[in-house]
């Protein structure tokens, strides 16, 4: 019953270590990455550029072990995996919503990306705010959290 | 270089047909369904429930073949598979945005679910509006586009 899929390409950012990279790119959103489509996909980019926010599905491929419940970077009271957005979860697939700035062939420059140098991209989706913007939402224990240098051995 | 992922539950609903199940769940917010998390991971659901809006990534297992420019349900003219949420792309993965209705133990009750009935369930993320609410993001081609019966032939 294993998923499996092919990445689609890599995400290109100026962060080499777990410890630069933001916590949330929402909460940094000057900086800036370039998402590189395959050439073998670089079709399916058609019309991208009506979209000003994009969906990033990436595999979060220096993730350590899984752990059910933990301390999230944001948080000092440990959650369960699902209730955070912690690398470390089952799935191995991370999600970002980032704008897009700009696009030249099969590269597209965006801005809020808070991911590694070379994260392999599974997907991009048109963000759509009818669908996806729900600003009623809760803010669950996220609430008051303020953007903090990530606690270390937090991973 | 492949991805692979096992998956964490299953997402139930009363959609057994592609024709039947509606194109985006935010236009059918009574559409009710229940994620079924697998008891091995079941711990990794604390604290759930302090959020109102959850995101789902699951696998769009019988999708067909892809194809990286063609004409999606809302509108008749072709776009890029990664500039429509299309089902039959690269990935496999597809995302909805949920309201969380209720809990009991690993089930969770949700709705605005717009998958098939059986569903494998990839990741549970929490929704968070300072991440993932961005109203002035442009709508691209789904500008003006009104929900309607999926055109047939289109899968």
């Amino acid at each position: 019953m294993e998923f499996n899929c092919t990445p689609i390409g890599v995400i290109h950012t100026s962060y080499n270590t777990k410890e630069s990279a933001p916590i949330q790119g929402a909460f940094h959103s000057d900086a800036i990455g370039t998402v590189e489509v395959a050439a073998e996909f670089a079709e399916g980019l058609l019309d991208i550029e009506l979209f000003s926010h994009l969906i990033l599905l990436y595999h979060f491929d220096r993730a350590t072990d899984v752990e059910l419940v933990r301390r999230p970077f944001l948080d000092d009271t440990p959650h369960g995996i699902f209730a955070t957005r912690h690398p470390c979860r089952p799935s191995g697939i991370g999600l970002s919503i980032v704008k897009l700035v700009g696009r030249e062939g099969n590269l597209l420059q965006v801005s809020g990306i808070d991911v590694l140098d070379g994260t392999p991209l599974l997907d991009i989706k048109p963000y759509v705010a009818r669908f996806d913007c729900f600003p009623e939402a809760s803010e669950g224990w996220f609430a008051g959290k303020k953007q903090r240098e990530k606690p270390s051995g937090r991973e």
